[in-house]
């Protein structure tokens, strides 16, 4: 059974499941979306994994600014979470942020004068890339998974993810230059980290290269990419015949995570996340900062210990973190 | 018919077209440069699409640095350009900056000590450089084709625009190495943040892969790289069989940009280009405080109309930007 | 005959190898390590290229510190190497700096309070980077030829390379992870900018994608990626059937970047590292100021002759650098 | 008579004082904090400006981490709140973050081994910095009046804020080498940046000169800064004989801040702290991206007629922000 | 008398002063503008120094942003040149760009709708920049002597200079809030960097300091600096008695630097603004690749001869630059 | 008597103290230089504390680079230094690198063409260079102490070093423009950032201000610098009637920070370094990863305690470091 989540409005900040729940099994949510979440449902199908699934059908899993917020900072401290599985309910991902709500944001603007109405744009935008940021200052990685469509502000939420894997219907769109804007909470950041500009090809049976996949094109048209494309230009890490075995892939790549140790998987998001964006050298020099105490963990004992007797670091019990 | 050229030399910064001109089909030039250009014909095909074209047979399409100067800053602020599509005219699309005369630049130091040589050498140096950041710093995206050669400052050229094109027979040749000097004007600096050093492989009948595709290697060797391994390694986004198809491809590409708000597709640009040097979290602040402003356009709400009315985006009828 | 390597411990900082020695045409090391080195068997099998190869075999060629640091500032200031071509000997590549050896440094800790232990650590992590920071501050290309297992600090090894090769039967593991630390020694400030995250993909025999290959994926689990992804995902640019041909085609490429005006192929390697932590416009500066005085070279004279006489760069002579 | 402050715990984020609120005279605070506040007595002597007073004279005015950031980030978005006056009630500005309390939060190590006490202590060491960053990221100018000793996190807080005043009586101190530690909440990141390494000198009666003002030297030892110092090294702007005439003197200021345009005020701190922090072509770059929007405000208009017409800025009525 | 300026407008970027011109002594322009500039007087009272008058007194001296760029691109390359002088004509050194102009270009929108207006405002804001950025790219460096107001764009200019003095009677002010806008073109990004945020005082008679100088108090209020305070915090170098003195002490200091070696003087330039805007690891890396060459000038050789032989380095006669 | 340096060449990098040595009192060095040094005059006058003196009166001090090399990486790691007083012995403080030698340096170029001359020199700054980023790297403050004259080279040094003292007989100048050659060691990158461009003045008698002091004249003129202005540009942080006295109250600061916990003081150095060269979020971010462990420390507690007994914390015995 899933895990029972109570959280009461009283109880603000608290863990939202049972401490010395049961392992569950189901990769499949039940019942959808319990308080204080709306349109999320959120489980623990194994021990310290997490899955949380956009259940939002009546609005094609449109996100909730507010909910993912409140969520991710909540599983950043929460010590029964060492890794999230992300994924959609129903026919497909996620239609992204509501395009029309957002226009309409924008077609009923606030302030007295253009300054004033600008000034509260900013703010809003700034909390728009907020829903996404807050996955990547996560220190737990976030495998997604996507089947079906994955539009506009979908695409902005993938590419905060740290692995992406997606059926062999799935299909990205950026689809904001199309509503006369430029996509401003993360994909034009982003995505070109994830996949540069590049594309392969080769297709067994012709001689030369039909398909394209630029950054840029999919940035400046409304053109759809679809799963082959999606892997061989390494936005996501796998294609799954369907959904079923994607969650179930999914799943067993959680679990290998969150059976290793939680001071090294999360140093390594942290430090990954680090380097992105900073030189190699300054990459380094946070990183010896970081591992001079991190070291000092026991894992590593334990670990080095478990690898002398052959066996995985899954079988490790390492402390919470 | 092609556009009209008429631009005198009195008649500096204006427009080189006539306003209200037809929408072209022809997408060859016809007939080269016209004042003042001597190396580039330059022709409006579609309504907002300006073709650019190398066309300097006689010199291989070596490239005229002032020329490339002039044209892209007067494109920089035409509101008759919304997007420009980049070709060579003959055999090939360039044999680069004429090397031999750029080696001759540097045989004739100027100066009366190595201090002043090395002076009048750096001026020179970032006066090159300028022949192709020009493109990049131009809000217009920027479609290359290429069909043969394309070899030294040619591919500093490429590296600087949006998205790239080829014909089967293209390749391409970081040349600089061969003659004794290291690349200094966009190369070393863009191709890597275009291809990575990566390569993709595996033919259809062999099991293991014999090619071999890292910057590294294009820089230090003079090793050739062909339009399918170009395709692989992300340079380039599609190959075609041959020019004329890959001039079609190119304008139906760039009929798709120029059919958007121009609003969307130019802050697209430069947010991406500002992302590409910036860290995510100063790539989204910046764009936050970039669209406070540009979300405020009308184009959003034709947009966001069209799509109601199940129209393309391409049916609205933006205001000139 | 391989060069003799005659370093006395009284002539420091002389070079290891005789003056006008002989082109020599093996690529294997004869005997193994002479001293000063004791890991590492070092020879010049052709003019300007220097082969260095790990030959620790009892120890599964675990790297030394201290010798990888002292070989490689010997190499970078010794006009007779101009690339050097790196190497395992006996089964496998390395199975890294030895985690075991590196494991009881943590857990023998040095200091009276967690600060100061914390503070020794940092050092030591330092010095750990050091090994590997040294290849990369080498401003001599190096080709590294991978064979059997590349393990841990093997992976950080050949990301701070700039050229790899590998054999078929090559295997790459971030192992760190699984003895409970977050990888610092380089991998995953390195690795990033070698391949992004990225993967293709397409056998030729089914029509969905089942690899994956993350850098996330690889540094959060202990997943091997063999040749061929290692091809795909562009850590390697070739792939051989076997270590003989890979060590001849590693030093034929050699060969080719050693024939070239070693001011051109130097200062190609230090303004592509400069780039990579750069933006392109400070990149472009740079490169400005270097080559104001490197186009002052000869060596474009004298490779814009052999190119109008239709010779090789590589049948010129070019003075030591 | 002050303002009313009243805020209901069920009304969260309403603002905390009534509207159309008369401007009252008095600096001075009256019977302390009122709720959610038990530390902080929050006022506005007068129209646009908020008086935020250290009211915990018990404990020294030791600052409350939750209350700040709850405070501030409740001033940022207060359209009420133009500009805030920071001052201590008491006998001093404040003696700090209690340090005794600090140090009993890292005497008291969360976790199950090193690592796991270090990510804690992370987490605690950000949380304190938030403290005061908040009042940076606040966009209304903070205009901080010392009296009596300003230590330890005292320094940390005042240079958060924009403009400093004190007293005759005033001093400082960095104190926290003295418990052991580095400064970990600001001031080693901050002080460096208002007063940079200099020092003033030359009393009027001797010929050397006997002070010494650096920030190395106060950062590594116990010296105090008085009010002469602080002033000639540029940590205050200005010192008052006594605590009476400062008050008024800040709200004078506060006064001639709030008057003037809040899109012009808000936008200069905003440009200011963000040129602080990059290079000038990047912080011309921000502004123009900035501007292009907040120019069209009508205060410019607003604020034109009124030099037109020799009246002062402060007569202007500017829409709310 | 004066150098005779004749640049005819067929000699477009041909220098304006005849080669060989005698050494004029009169500092003061005499008669004003002369062809092509309408509102600058460019004279050379000495060898080698160029002396700018903003000489527009019917509007207070405002700048005329298109004559700015010309001139000062053209003195960065004219070897005749090699330290510029830069004062104002008549009561005041000048009451900035007219903000009145400013404004009426603020008040008059171009565009169709928000997006577009903000488009065209962000380009002339970026040509507003480019007024005084001209200057500090150009390498002679530029000492300004200021008498009476300096105002708004006027504060901007001089922060863009290398060396500032002033008269006894000169004073400054930022001026833009005031008129209801953030001030955009230099002044918030420059004068921090030239002031920072500190004061001196110690009058001679009072115990206490009743003055303030904050580069935040500066921007966010209409506060005037006078001299003794703009020299006091560094503002400016040098405060003279009167108008007459101050450009003697000019032309004096401008001689200094005109006499010695323009290769050490102008890279000395380059490298200042390089360094204010990066680390000094970034810094000393990048002096390291411009002296490489810059070291091989015959200046060093002639300079050290002239120091062993007791003369000054202003007897050396150095090739043009 | 002073430490006896005993330090064998057969001892390569052991500490050149005997262990367990008594305090000495005397600050004047006893009979100059002990192998391995020849230049620089090394004892240790109390625990803790280490003397370096230039001591090469024949040749003013000239400073040699390898020996200061040697010389700081040696106290970086040693735990019994945890301060550093620098001085130089005779009749002044340096005459800089001799500048005659650096001169005849570029005057005997090395390498067969400009491009090799060039690398070779550049290799050679970059030497020079790090004579002094050495001290910067040393985790242990440096307090440098001047009398008479301070020269080229000694300026380089000085900004190097965290305090600075001099005598009233001191004077500071920036030599190398006049030996044709812009500073390229240290003072163009690190002056700036030790005294900004700023100047006090005011002296008591007279109403306006006749000195100057900026960083771009000391580097474009050859103005000596004296003590007073020294002192109020924030260049020293205090000036003494003598060398007596100065010494005393050199080691008398050293002494003060000597007694507080190393962790500390050392800490904050790092700290402060770092921040310098980051913007204030990354300094705070980096300075929370470092305390993360250095919190853990007894120095803590020990000092605390000290602190409610009223002790100080010079009476705390703190482990080694």
């Amino acid at each position: 059974m899933l895990a029972a989540i109570a959280r009461s409005a009283s109880n603000h900040r608290r863990s939202w499941w049972s401490p010395g729940q049961a392992v569950v099994r189901a990769a499949a949510s039940s019942g959808g979306p319990r308080p204080p979440y709306t349109t999320l449902a959120v489980s623990q199908p194994q021990q310290f994994v997490t899955h949380v699934e956009l259940h939002r059908p009546e609005k094609l899993n449109a996100m909730s600014r507010a909910e993912m917020v409140e969520l991710f900072s909540e599983l950043a401290g929460n010590p029964d979470c060492r890794v999230v599985v992300f994924s959609g309910a129903g026919k497909m991902f996620t239609a992204g942020i509501d395009l029309m709500d957002m226009a309409s944001d924008v077609l009923q603007p606030v302030g007295e004068d253009t300054a004033r109405i600008s000034w509260n744009l900013r703010k809003k935008i700034a909390e728009y890339q907020e829903t996404f940021s807050v996955i990547e200052r996560c220190p737990k990685p976030v495998v997604v998974a996507v089947h079906g469509a994955c539009i506009g502000g979908g695409v902005d939420l993938i590419t905060a993810c740290d692995i992406r894997l997606c059926t062999q219907d799935a299909w990205f769109q950026v689809k904001e230059v199309d509503v006369g804007l430029a996509a401003d909470v993360g994909t034009l950041q982003r995505l070109p980290k994830v996949i540069g500009s590049r594309r392969k090809g080769t297709g067994s049976r012709s001689c030369f290269v039909p398909a394209a996949g630029l950054v840029n094109e999919l940035a400046l048209t409304d053109r759809k990419m679809f799963a082959d494309e999606a892997a061989s230009s390494g936005l996501v890490s796998r294609v799954f015949a369907d959904r079923r075995p994607m969650m179930a892939g999914a799943m067993e790549l959680a679990g290998e995570i969150a059976g290793r140790s939680p001071v090294a998987v999360q140093g390594t998001k942290v430090n990954l996340l680090y380097s992105r964006d900073h030189s190699v050298a300054e990459g380094l020099d946070y990183m010896a900062s970081w591992n001079m105490s991190m070291l000092q963990t026991e894992d590593v004992m334990k670990s080095a210990q478990a690898a002398l007797e052959k066996k995985s670091p899954k079988t490790v019990v390492f402390s919470k973190l």
